[in-house]
């Protein structure tokens, strides 16, 4: 198991402090406390201390924080023998993406004075920008080193506050819950990646690309969590008041309608009418997703609900009858159906947001129009119009998302990366030290790793 | 395993769409924003978006969705083969009776010109009639189909807001954690059901009614997320101020002491003096049941801890010496023990409300009495009435739960709902795709599926 | 298995319950409802319910609630068969521990007319002093009996709120985060319990003092909590306004600079240049204990990250090299390696506080000086003052642990209270009912256990 290629013992440390070094420069001469988080700026105005930010925007990341690191971070321990890296990897690239991405977001749309200046919604955006890149990594997991996931983020991050940026600030559209900006962009990025990756003979690791029962136990809980917090997501960084409150309600809404059609479909197209718990961890969680860009209009909640309704039977079928099409004919090997959860789901959900925007009129949000749709309020442009910028949005995500994924696939695919071969893909003792299980499994991968490195080096 | 009777593939997705089409069609004809969450309406008035109710809510709401979701549905994966089941069924019948319980408890007690209005409190309250009829599928964990399940969802969240209506509105009773209409009527409809149910051969699947060592520590997850956020439950839906406050600290104190004195009295009672993990896993939660009454009161600190400590006790001598007796002599067949955690403790916090509110004075309760007994304040009644009313909302819910339960058992037992038989209780993989674990189970237990098809073949 | 030694059939109860009445008089005598969770009192004042400190701290209680008994529980959970005694002793000692912490917080700092005035702010300081008791249990994890860890609560508890008068009231010294009150204080007691503890035959249990591979995942389940709430527990009683929020945002950063030092570091001194799942599980978190106390000054978010950056390395090379050196010279056995998780961040977020505070301006905090040191703002002391009474403060608790843990190593040596034998430990099944795991574990374990009595006996 003492492979050269895969051996991180150099690689991993120098990334890992070249990086971190870089930041906490980049910290110091660039980032500064916001008025909400600096002793003296705060108290310089007559304000009540429970008037800070803090108080309206902290649960919400908290509740973000958790899907970041425990929803999709236990999502996809449903691998057998993956969980290490499922759960250490994403540990590792969410907690370096996290602060490249406050200076990225901060460069492109938090600069006062030459400097970037953060607080609690900073830290939201940065762990959403995050989400995109474990989106991504969840299309190549079990194929990547962690070193490439490294590198992956270095670059995703980047695109991903350019795109954020042309959406949100050059083009105007609204996208709270990141239908286009995470989901969508996370998803067309990781496919296009893990097709330029593509490794003909990963059949070879294929009895490995399957669960166990406790390991879908284990997917299970990020599952649930992912689900649970869903509505804090979508609301996290839309204006106070009863645009949090309404955007929370229709993801609950979308997410409960969805969990029903999900398991409807499972049943009616799984193995002799069995329910699949890939459906059931990945597509009841699409009502989420399709809810991202709606959530905080006036949507509706039977609206929502068919959102989530169709939200959910996509995705199964999305794993039932595309995915094996995307892999055979189009050679994109997507471990965790990203599609299917982010991509397809997120394209709805950028569909619904236009439509729904260009229908929106002062009937029905009156003075509430100019938290949602400034521009409409303002006279500045037209429903109709909004939902064409809504619309041009989804081109340019998918646009950036795959001219990135395309331009990052290929320098990923340089062999210094320390990527696994295509035989001992979805194994976490090729990175990590991995103690017996109780049946002596060890002993197996031992056998399996020596056949493997004697195979390599003959 | 392929059992035309079990067989879901037809059954599960008629009743999922049908039942999912009917909420949407139902919402779109009854429900809107309420004043919280519409756009119009909230910037109608001129107040500041920091009142909005999702401030002072949310947080709790997102600590009782974790208790449904993760608590109820990890706390039932400790039997050895029925993991997926626990957490999976959990799931849908939670999403299924929120969405229900949003139109029933609207219709009893939210209607609003002809309309159901929602916010950030119904959203709570639809969780926590969700909460009863997760207690009932613990009485039949095991035991049911999905199909069965989803039956017993669409009746018990309808008697659920009737009772609720029945106590809160008719009687004038208070619960806010719902000792009454949670524990006591979930517990006692879902032993009525079992009962009806009783399967008397039901001794063919006992080698799967236990643990195993991993599936106990998944039910820990379970245990402790319950533990840790019963003070946001009953403190979910109180009167703002000091009343969320002293409600969720009461709760805090009472588990506290619960859980010592259920460590206490599982080594006395357990064989050889060890610690038995289903006295853990359950009885350490009683506390948080029989403080959900008497919480919002000022029912101080060390009285809490009584009523917590004398709570355990009951609930582990019931899990020793009554659940024996239930199942031989009444045939109550009850997986999870649900009558020892949320049954007799509901009981007794039923009881401590009544008591608690009988001597509640203006000497201790000051101006504040308003928010608790707003009848006492107004000098309607005397406290000692509100005691009365407390006894008769325990002895209502107690008959309708009863009276419920058995209606709603005999219409589970019509044999079209694809029920288990009883050799293949507690068991994955009738209803699920069930991956290999580590050592091979898979075999077994496909000769044990062929054995079984092959009998009821012949 | 059933040893008379371990046997818990009476010493758990009578100690459970002696302790649980002691608490429930003593609350009766001394504990009342604070001013915020009274009815009477709440109402007295003409205030809006919503400025109760109810909805300013119990969001971040709760976050510091799932640290206490999830984080800490789970993270314990790495060893194979140790699982129920990690979660269920971690469960029970935290139980009783926030009981008593309450009475003994209360009586040094709560004190009103001779009452313990309790409310959120109470529970929060209550499950930090938890906190630190918990550390001291993952020092002698595995070689102690449920008694032995309530006896020593008892005292460590009494000592914990003696240390932290000394130097929150008497010195005024500021430690929001606890890196000396919880952390240091928790590490060096637990270790000079450990010490006096000392079992030279202890390698007889060696072969269960390791992992498995699933015993692995359920304990980053505890990481990940502790990670990703650590901004929560750090600012969860600091003043209200910026200085929470700048605190929790100094903790996130620390926290992800650290995670990747700890990647590197592990990578770089680890087995073939693998990953070690024990830095992962541990040194991750270094960076939130070493920003326990600076973490409310104006640190800078790039100074939290380097000291997250150092707390990583220090902590790795402690689980490398130190813990090794501390066994076999120093005789100290660190189950968990609280020495390299909260030792040594523990003093290092003491030095950085010292540090930081002697270096505080009022052109840097402005106003707001006088939240995080009012006796530098009222022009009593200097800054570099407040910067020699942080250094004092690291020198008595380390004296306090260190006393205290010799102390109460030497009651807990008594042979009356059930400790397992040099054979038997990290063992579930002394004190627990244990099921078989899937392949007949059981089997081996009595055998195990019969061939360990005989020996007993013989």
């Amino acid at each position: 198991m003492t492979d050269a290629a895969t051996n991180m013992r150099l690689k991993l440390p120098i990334v890992c402090f070249i990086l971190q070094i870089i930041l906490i420069i980049l910290f110091g001469v660039l980032v500064q406390y916001d008025h909400d988080t600096d002793a003296k700026e705060w108290h310089n105005k007559n304000q009540s201390d429970y008037d800070n930010d803090f108080y309206y925007r902290y649960p919400s990341f908290q509740d973000v924080h958790v899907m970041i690191f425990i929803g999709f971070g236990f999502l996809m321990t449903f691998l057998q023998r993956y969980g290490f890296s499922s759960v250490g990897f994403n540990f590792l690239i969410a907690a370096f993406s996290l602060q490249w991405a406050t200076l990225m977001q901060g460069f492109f749309h938090g600069m006062h004075g030459g400097k970037i200046h953060i607080g609690v919604e900073s830290m939201i955006n940065a762990d959403f920008c995050t989400g995109a890149v474990l989106i991504s990594f969840g299309a190549v997991l079990g194929k990547t080193s962690p070193v490439q996931l490294l590198i992956m983020a270095i670059f995703e991050v980047t695109l991903f506050a350019v795109n954020e940026f042309v959406l949100l600030s050059a083009l105007g559209a609204k996208d709270a819950g990141g239908s286009m900006t995470i989901h969508t962009f996370g998803a067309y990025f990781g496919l296009m990646v893990t097709r330029v990756l593509y490794r003909p003979n990963l059949n070879k690791s294929k009895h490995r690309n399957s669960s166990v029962y406790h390991s879908d136990l284990f997917a299970m809980i990020g599952t649930i969590y992912l689900w649970m917090f869903w509505p804090s997501f979508n609301s996290a960084v839309t204006a106070h008041g009863d645009d949090q409150h309404r955007t929370a309600m229709n993801t609950y809404y979308s997410l409960a309608a969805c969990t029903l059609s999900t398991y409807g479909m499972s049943a009616l197209t799984a193995h002799d009418g069995k329910l699949d718990m890939v459906h059931i961890q990945n597509a009841a969680l699409a009502g989420g997703v399709a809810a991202g860009t709606a959530g905080e209009m006036m949507l509706t909640p039977y609206g929502s609900m068919i959102v989530g309704f169709l939200a959910g039977i996509i995705s199964v079928l999305g794993f039932k009858y595309l995915s094996p099409i995307l892999e055979d004919k189009l050679k994109i090997q997507d471990t965790c159906g990203v599609h299917n959860l982010h991509g397809m789901p997120g394209v709805l959900g950028a569909i619904v947001g236009a439509v729904t925007a260009a229908v929106a009129s002062t009937d029905v949000y009156g003075k509430g129009m100019g938290d949602v749709f400034p521009d409409v309020a303002s006279g500045q442009i037209e429903a109709s119009y909004q939902g064409v910028r809504q619309a041009i949005s989804l081109a340019v995500t998918l646009g950036i998302a795959l001219g990135g994924g395309l331009f990052v696939g290929f320098i990923l695919k340089l062999p210094v990366f320390g990527a696994p071969s295509d035989t001992i893909c979805y194994e976490d003792s090729i990175y990590w030290e991995v103690p017996g299980d109780e049946e002596g499994h060890e002993e197996q991968l031992t056998a399996v790793n020596t056949a493997e490195t004697e195979k390599l080096n003959s």
